[in-house]
């Protein structure tokens, strides 16, 4: 027996129509090279409208693939909903790509089109060549002063647009398992890997930022993604944004932590989200800005670190919100919110939950699964195991079945690759990289977590830990830290740190200092860097330590 | 090109599944004819197991109807989620109802068992031989002293449950399509009509009633909902509970304003839900009563007296939420919250916009259309029409096509009946039903609006306006006022009160005092009884008033 529900698709038509209907006069602040803009709702949608025509007039292909190549910014966001309201697939394009992988990607999705940001077409008109699909440059000047080339395929944005008449209709997706939107996933090894979204998932993922008991997105909210528009759809912020009537503050390619904090204060931001990295670098300005419009600061692409989330607080009363998820996970799969149970704790307890991984959000299921046995793991917040997810914003596969059986488990679960424990409330609590796993006489050894603690030292500014071989206990870890300017840190400090921290036996063998941990495109640690540079490293003195 | 996103289905099951791995320490308190009893939701899910295996012993076909004659329980929300988790359908059956109507719904949904409190038996077995599909009597055991008849068809509910054992696996429901739930309308004229619930519509629903811009639920709030879990069900507040993780208080048969206060009081309750009625009761009680953890007091069913909403603010700080919509519409449509365009109002200015029936949620779609030229009307706060609604927990037709091309438009709309402006921000103002309008000298009256301005004199209990003929201007507004107890008010009161506060050719040409104003048989005013009433009415002296 069916139920007798209308067939209306979950798709993005509706958050352009819902946006444009409910709330055109909220505003869309965009920053450029060029300065500051601020443009209604309204009037952004019209150009959205004008846009959608604009792809019928270049030919671009009914479900074709659609280059982005930008900052965040309100021409950004035009077309992420013209694209995909008109059938287009978003495809948003990592600018801080290596040459060839960029090269790579763009020919394997087939970008028909690929719309760039004046400033950035140093970086991409040196491979014009190279991009076997791309018929149309679309350059959105945005005051730089970069060269535009002379050369039939480019185009200018704002004259397109000038000469468009408005698509008049409603927007209408018919099938809510269509392709809305993809993204590469630049993993440490092999090529990058193309997850699609369907419109389906970008809806239901839009509407998980409006919960309550999250990030809770609300119509008074202004809200300031720094997270870049070209990561896994800068977290869902922007959708999340149009379906609740947030105001928008886009920052442009100036997101450097004063210039973040300057528009925080200005525009009395809200709600806005990055990568730790941003936050580290703003800490220290917080006594200079007011902040005090900001109720969450949302922190994703790695591991929250406990003192800087603390440091928000002592400092504006916010701590980060931390949440987890990865470009396979659309990306919100969990967020560390504190809940009732909670309540009886001290501040240092909570600050330690907050710095966990939090329980997943609504329609996203979680397993820890033992990597050596494929036995389901207890959530006791002992045993480990990779966290495997399913939901209706997990990707299935990767664009032409690329990673199949390796990143997908046979009844359809996504390995993410994280290694965790769950308490028995549903809290994760990331332990490391299941392929950073550092096993030492039988035992595994958390590399994240030790991490974490090196990095609660106040005078270390960055930590990774790797495996080094030793001839008895098969690996053991070392410590590569990066010293904050200023200061000087001896191995043994660090050490004398970690000695009430950690188990006896998860002492590094060695501490090496290094200027900076190297960061994959993403911005993530490459312990594959490091891996490779101490690769034949010995430590001096046999450890003492082993697995008890 | 499809999206490359997991193919979960929107079901019940995950709700269930997450509050027992979730949610298993929270609580569910529920009131009984024998006392309070507190259950942790793992023992109630544990309940929940054995419940689906109990359907299976009595042979309940794989989607039959399971009906439910039940006061707001624990045991009522074992079966809410038993009966669909199972692939089974959730039949409600409305306690109130009239004896004949009872048993056409009984009959039309085919239900094969019936799970009845037993307090109600008294009022469902002596129909029990007209309910022809029926094999099995469930009787719930409240604590009353009613007799179970000894009849091979009564099961005890506790006994069934004691012999079962707990179905062990993972509950799964494939299609999302599949019904749930329903629910019959029981509208004015015509038999009742079956609306069904899909899985995904009622998922979709409760990640509705999760939205911080709305209700908001969350894990540490408090839930007891008023409204009988027999209406649409309970507004969707259950599945909610479930999936924030809340607390939930289920009041039972005891649905005095005094016994609600007191359990509000008792159990810290921060959201609770219901019409009208309930609350005009419970506002003389306030000040007898700690109800300071309330955060949201839901209303709907009817529109929201004004001056009961500003009772409760001036009271306890917390005005009513009124939230629009029908058993159609799952029902929850629109929650009348505040947006940053009515901060610059008035307190009373405020009131007005709580008065209203407020924006569309996230996923459902209004047009007003002209219930004469079919023509949709602006969002201009003063053009009137029948409102439409579109959404994917939108009913699209009733059980068996009844209803076909009535109640639905021919592009698949729900006509609501309902007769409203809307505001350029959405925010929807009912003035009447599409068959209460009333047309003077060829304009419309709207006898919501008229009722709600009678409603908000002191000592007006409750007001139905209906029209009444008039040889001159075809009808005329009729006021049909209940005074409160102990006071007295003269038609020239009624009319001096109205004449600041409508335009003059909306006074009604009558005001009849009535005992209370005819209800039907879920609470609202039963218009058709008063036409019928005071159908061959005569204004003793003409109206001078007509339209400008």
């Amino acid at each position: 027996m069916l139920g007798l529900m209308q067939h209306r698709p979950l798709a993005l038509p509706h958050v352009f129509h819902r946006a444009e209907q409910y709330f055109g006069h909220k505003t869309i602040v965009s920053v450029e090279a060029a300065g500051e803009t601020s443009m209604t709702v309204a009037e952004w949608a019209e150009r959205v409208r004008r846009l959608a025509t604009v792809l019928d007039t270049l030919d671009v292909g009914a479900d074709s693939r659609v280059g982005t190549f930008c900052w965040n910014t309100r021409r950004h966001l035009e077309l992420y909903l013209a694209a995909p309201c008109t059938g287009r697939v978003l495809h948003t394009l990592n600018i801080r790509l290596f040459p060839e992988q960029l090269v790579y990607i763009v020919n394997h999705a087939e970008d028909e089109v690929v719309f760039v940001d004046r400033s950035l077409l140093p970086v991409l008109w040196p491979l014009v060549d190279k991009l076997e699909t791309v018929r149309h440059f679309v350059v959105i000047d945005d005051g730089s002063d970069a060269e535009v080339p002379e050369d039939p395929r480019v185009h200018d944005y704002e004259a397109l647009l000038a000469a468009a008449t408005p698509f008049a209709g409603t927007f209408v997706i018919e099938d809510e398992s269509s392709a809305a939107a993809m993204c590469y996933t630049s993993g440490t090894t092999g090529n990058p890997k193309g997850v699609v979204y369907s419109h389906r998932s970008a809806v239901l993922h839009s509407l998980i930022s409006l919960m309550a008991d999250g990030v809770g997105l609300v119509e008074r909210d202004v809200v300031l993604p720094v997270v870049p528009m070209f990561h896994a759809n800068a977290w869902g912020l922007p959708y999340g944004c149009l379906l609740a009537g947030s105001n928008v503050v886009l920052p442009g390619p100036n997101m450097t932590p004063q210039a973040i904090a300057a528009l925080l204060e200005k525009h009395r931001v809200s709600v806005t989200g990055g990568v730790p990295t941003i936050w580290m670098g703003m800490l220290p300005l917080l006594p200079d800005h007011d902040l005090s419009a900001l109720r969450a600061i949302l922190c994703g692409g790695s591991a929250v670190p406990k003192a800087l989330s603390e440091g928000y607080r002592e400092a504006i009363g916010v701590p980060l919100l931390h949440a987890w998820g990865m470009t396979e996970t659309s990306p919100i799969a969990t967020v560390a919110v504190t809940r009732s149970q909670h309540d009886g704790l001290s501040e240092a307890e909570r600050a330690d939950v907050r710095a966990r991984q939090g329980p997943a959000v609504p329609l996203v299921d979680l397993r820890l699964v033992d990597p050596s046995t494929g036995e389901t793991q207890p959530w006791d917040d002992t045993a480990t195991g990779e966290i495997q997810a399913a939901g209706p914003w997990i990707a299935s596969e990767y664009y032409r079945g690329e990673g199949e059986g390796v990143q997908f488990t046979e009844d359809g679960w996504l390995r993410t690759g994280d290694v965790a424990t769950i308490d028995r409330y549903g809290y994760v609590r990331l332990v490391d990289r299941t392929k950073d796993l550092i096993k030492s006489g039988g035992e595994w050894i958390g590399s994240v977590e030790l991490e974490n603690e090196i990095m609660s030292h106040p005078k270390v500014a960055e930590a990774a830990v790797i495996a080094i071989p030793h001839p008895k206990w098969v690996e053991r870890p070392m410590a590569c830290v990066v010293v904050k300017p200023g200061e000087t840190l001896t191995a043994e400090e660090v050490i004398a740190h970690l000695e009430p921290r950690v188990a006896k036996w998860w002492i590094p063998d060695a501490v090496e200092f290094i200027d900076e941990v190297p960061k994959t495109s993403v911005g993530k640690f490459s312990k594959k860097t490091l891996r490779e540079k101490f690769g034949g490293y010995q430590t001096g003195v046999p450890s003492s330590a082993g697995p008890a």
